[in-house]
């Protein structure tokens, strides 16, 4: 039985994607027609998820399109904007519609939490990758941008970082629990959406934790022009994490690892946020300072200082 | 040397994206962010190319930059929208910097050929594919749809139907004369953009000829709730799609062929565009009528009808 892309498409990613604004034109056409509100601006991003790079070969369909719109809603959320639109690009060796159920589960069970619509995207045939275009909504004259970091102002992480890190290692092992919380960080980031809205009136930079802390701070520093140092013992470790840099003697672990998709941003020293009413349903913590002094120095637990310049690299020759 | 994702989208991808609308927020941060006029509705399409089944393996990168955004200008032209923005999210087995370099030569000159800027994206390591999400802008209220014919109607096409085809056929042979009209169409296609724009006050409905016309026309049908006749010794074809179709004693062959990228659409039967003064500058040729009888008929140069209902086919399973 022959089918086609269209009917692909019709039977796995129309059914639920009723949520959210709708589009003028939706799936279905050459191109989606959108209406942006007068009082708006769109903030948009895309990212491609490659199997054995980006996700392992035979990963669970169903946490992979939790995975792959998570780490696209990531980006909406360090730059503060409120979901609206999706589009998905898929590239898949054949057809085979248990998977295709399974993923789409995962998809539309995130976007549906974020008030996301589904508005069109392509399915082609060959080795497995994903590219997602999200599309989110601003008000005018408000956004996170990176290169806004200020001398004096406080560092801040959200959630925990390494444990994702960890998480990627268990699942290498072959670790499949799902109670393994280490691996549930790895499989389903949690995207820190509303916590980037809020966000909004304080921040003066942000970015997305996905390539590891120290390389995406670096990308803050470099990019606004300042340097920081950031005081090892403030990082917020789980139990598991701490015995993971134990066992490897190397308190610097967690700052390379990626995948965390927390959030990490300054805000002026004077707001001390992590005591704002505002913020106090999210998990903040505040890890250094921005200097004028450029470089990101950690201050370890020993007092000594080191300087970390590199995190993942996504292609090495 | 290790080269980050980073500093390859700095070093090929925004030299040459000066052209066309300036986004708030370009390449570089997590997102982009694109101020719309308030008279404007945004349209968007998504569209990946994979080595090996959209385009050859081993295709000339210059050639192929230009392909890759011409396909997805198609979608706009389709849809009538001023191109506007454009991310190129491309997956590739490893830095090859002369490739890179060739591949943004060909994707720039065509983007800067339309006022199209370059706002984002990815590069991913993996199997060769690229995939772009491109925008345009269309006055609130106008747009070309898929399903929106009316019985009556005349069914036009741009340019030459099968050339593309016939283009592919050569490029399998191994032809590489870039003087052979056919290779040229299969490799460089010319997105319609300027008479999507002009068709907005006057068709009923448009597509893009990208997976055949009897595909992409059964599409508009469909969708429209209406069929059509159309008139095989109007189609317009090359010499050399003639000699083809001779050869192979198969005068249907044109329909069914992909990579046209032409435009096929409805216009009032009354409006007779072809002798009107802004039409004058468009290869555009009627080859047909929208019927009340669903189904799309070919009336043979013989004087026998076939019913098309098959194209271009992305799985087989």
């Amino acid at each position: 039985m022959p089918a086609s892309e269209f009917s692909i498409i019709k039977e796995y990613f129309t059914l639920a994607s009723d949520v959210g604004i709708p589009p003028i034109v939706g799936i279905g056409d050459d191109c989606a027609v959108l209406d942006i509100p007068d009082s708006k601006q769109l903030a948009v991003s895309t990212d491609t998820l490659v199997e054995g790079v980006h996700f392992l070969a035979n990963s669970d369909p169903t946490l992979l399109g939790h995975k792959v719109l998570a780490v696209n809603l990531s980006d909406l959320a360090a730059m503060g904007a409120t979901p609206a639109w999706v589009s998905l690009a898929i590239t898949l060796p054949g057809i085979d519609k248990p998977w295709l159920s399974s993923f789409s589960r995962g998809f539309f069970a995130l976007a549906e939490k974020h008030s996301l619509r589904l508005i069109g995207g392509d399915t082609t045939c060959g080795p497995l990758s994903i590219t997602i275009t999200i599309m989110g909504l601003l008000a005018k004259n408000q956004r996170l941008t990176r290169s806004t970091a200020n001398v004096g102002d406080s560092v801040y992480v959200s959630g925990y970082i390494g444990n994702a890190g960890l998480g990627l290692l268990k699942a290498q092992l072959g670790v499949s629990d799902l109670n393994d919380e280490d691996l549930v960080s790895y499989l389903t980031p949690t995207p820190r959406v509303s916590l980037g809205e809020a966000l909004l009136t304080v921040a003066t930079s942000c970015i997305d934790v996905s390539d590891g802390l120290s390389a995406d701070l670096n990308h803050i520093l470099s990019l606004s022009g300042v340097g920081a140092t950031i005081e090892h013992d403030a990082l917020p470790l789980t139990p598991s994490v701490q015995e993971h840099i134990l066992k490897l003697d190397d308190e610097l672990w967690p700052y390379s690892t990626g995948d965390d998709y927390e959030l990490c941003f300054t805000v002026p020293e004077r707001l001390k946020i992590e005591s704002m009413k505002e913020f106090s349903s999210y998990k903040i913590t505040k890890i250094g300072v921005i200097e004028k002094k450029l470089g990101l120095r950690v201050k370890k637990s020993t007092g000594s200082t080191v300087v970390l310049d590199k995190g993942y690299q996504h292609f090495n020759d």
